[in-house]
């Protein structure tokens, strides 16, 4: 995009001279949410405006080695969760003079191109929240001194920072209320197949199950391939075909399949929840607490998720190369919707 | 962030000499999407790692003077509207090798700050999708070369570029099925009393019943103020109190209002829709069309949106200050959910 600019930039002394303030009152009109008296910013923007000046935080960035910029990478903006995510980290990167350079990448896909692209924009961090990343791209992101943290993912490679939920231990939780509500045939739709979150929850859900065998539980499992669409898809699919039965629960690893779920079966069935049929999510994403909804569900600690991100950036920062890789592992809360009731008699339905 | 970075940058020459390939293929290789064989793009990143080379855009933004970054400023994420647009922005413009730097402001707040944040990173353009912009900022914005652009509003700035849908027409369309199913005690909710879109939306819904005026049409208007809390709310103080009185229809002036309204009367006063009371929104959001909605409503064309608004930046740029400041207006196409119906006797509710 060719553009006129000035060949002479008006410097901020000029501007502090114009307006009769110091050059660190012009500095802080032009930084958000700064101390500064409402009249004499209103005298920097006049003198700006006359002056044609404008500040450049590229240029001084060179200087400082400090863009401001994080790089924050999200896959699936078509999962709830990670526009809620985005949205987060947005808010509280602004909130500390810091800003969101947003990649999105096709589901599938892996995230090097996307990291690449970071790379050239000299940002502070890149923050990966989905997607698969090469081991060489983590080689070159260390060796240009850029710290790169997984966000609600886990990696084999142990010096790659993470912060996620506690994906096994809330699978585990839903997988003892299931139970103690009586379903003994559980269909579980899974997410991405490759993925360790899906996986996690899954596992933590089967042990719960398992640790319970005083009753043997059936359990099924279906890919509903983390989305909406997938969900519909795969329940059709199950359940085609003249008068299918169905399981006493569903344990959907995440809110926006189990949404799938829900009108799947009560637009081809008309099936009631909790009463003919019981469902639980994972993420808590507000769609899931919709009045036709009301997921029973594990909802993920986004904002304390990102503040950790943030933090454990800042302590990268503020202590060089000391600081050891640690993961953290951030509980969910149990969300108690009303798609879970009391089974009237336990174990009736298994033939 | 303090942190280490190299006081001697390895040059691309030097990955070039290394890799055994041209300077014009390494440039390839850190090029998203861009043709190159596996294997050169394997050697060149093996040879960047051996000599821990990054590209720098930054650094060559200050000679091309672009940056290849647009701000989008967004106001309010929690209408999925913004999202999707949000969204369609950072996947349009990644294509196109540029990058999104989001901002977001609260609601009611003016975005005077993020666009004097977003100046600072010399980018290539602003997009606000929200919020009232004061004057000084724009004639910075325009001294500084960089042109900013509204969407999904309008100002009365007539040099102000702005893309947004045709809101009076819609609501006209809206009226007229809404008039035509024989609704005639119709309640409206409004949005932002303040902006341009709930006005036309409004007022092309007026236009369109009173061109009806064979049978008056009695319309009542309340604020819900453009969310679905807001929404939800202002629908249990309009009804509180025993046995209250509905209207034929509702008309939502944006989808997740409707969705609030649905909401809120199904749990309180089981009613149907589109049996009990009829209701139309605006958006065509992704929640509208979820299985317990199936909203009747008017779908904002987004990508050609988007598009529309990516088309006017380039004209701007290509034809530096010559093209006119030209605003833009889509019109929304109908999408029949199920939430209209034919009355079965027109006006029969008028006490």
């Amino acid at each position: 995009m060719a553009r006129k600019r000035q060949s002479q930039r008006v410097t901020s002394y000029e501007v502090a001279k114009l307006a009769g303030v110091s050059q660190a009152t012009v500095s802080r009109a032009f930084t958000a949410g700064a101390q500064i008296a409402k009249d004499k910013k209103d005298r920097v923007l006049a003198a700006a405006k006359q002056l044609n000046y404008y500040p450049n935080s590229i240029a001084s960035s060179l200087a400082s080695a400090s863009t401001n910029i994080i790089a924050v990478i999200v896959g699936n903006l078509d999962n709830p969760f990670y526009v809620e995510s985005l949205h987060a980290f947005i808010t509280h990167l602004q909130a500390s003079g810091k800003h969101v350079l947003s990649f999105t990448i096709s589901q599938g896909k892996a995230c090097d191109d996307a990291v690449l692209e970071a790379l050239k924009y000299n940002v502070d961090a890149i923050i990966v929240t989905s997607a698969p990343l090469s081991n060489d791209l983590v080689s070159m992101t260390k060796g240009a001194g850029i710290p790169i943290l997984l966000f609600n993912r886990s990696s084999d490679d142990p010096t790659l920072l993470s912060v996620r939920c506690d994906n096994f231990g809330g699978g585990q939780e839903l997988g003892k209320v299931i139970y103690d509500a009586g379903a003994r045939k559980v269909l579980i739709l899974r997410g991405d197949p490759q993925g360790s979150t899906s996986r996690d929850r899954v596992a933590g859900f089967r042990l719960a199950v398992q640790d319970k065998a005083i009753e043997a539980v059936r359990i099924e499992e279906i890919d509903g391939n983390s989305s909406y669409d997938g969900a519909r898809d795969a329940i059709r699919e199950r359940f085609k075909g003249p008068n299918p039965t169905f399981p006493d629960a569903i344990y959907a690893v995440n809110d926006i399949m189990a949404i799938g779920c829900i009108d799947e079966l009560r637009e081809r069935f008309d099936l009631k929840f909790p009463e003919d049929i019981m469902i639980v999510g994972f993420d808590g994403i507000r769609e899931g607490q919709l009045q036709p909804y009301k997921l029973t569900t594990i909802r993920q600690p986004i904002n304390a998720m990102v503040l950790k991100t943030l933090e454990l950036l800042a302590a990268i920062g503020d202590e060089e190369d000391t600081v050891k890789a640690d993961s953290c592992v951030i509980p969910g809360r149990f969300f108690e919707g009303s798609t879970v009731t009391q089974m009237e008699q336990v174990g009736t339905k298994i033939p």
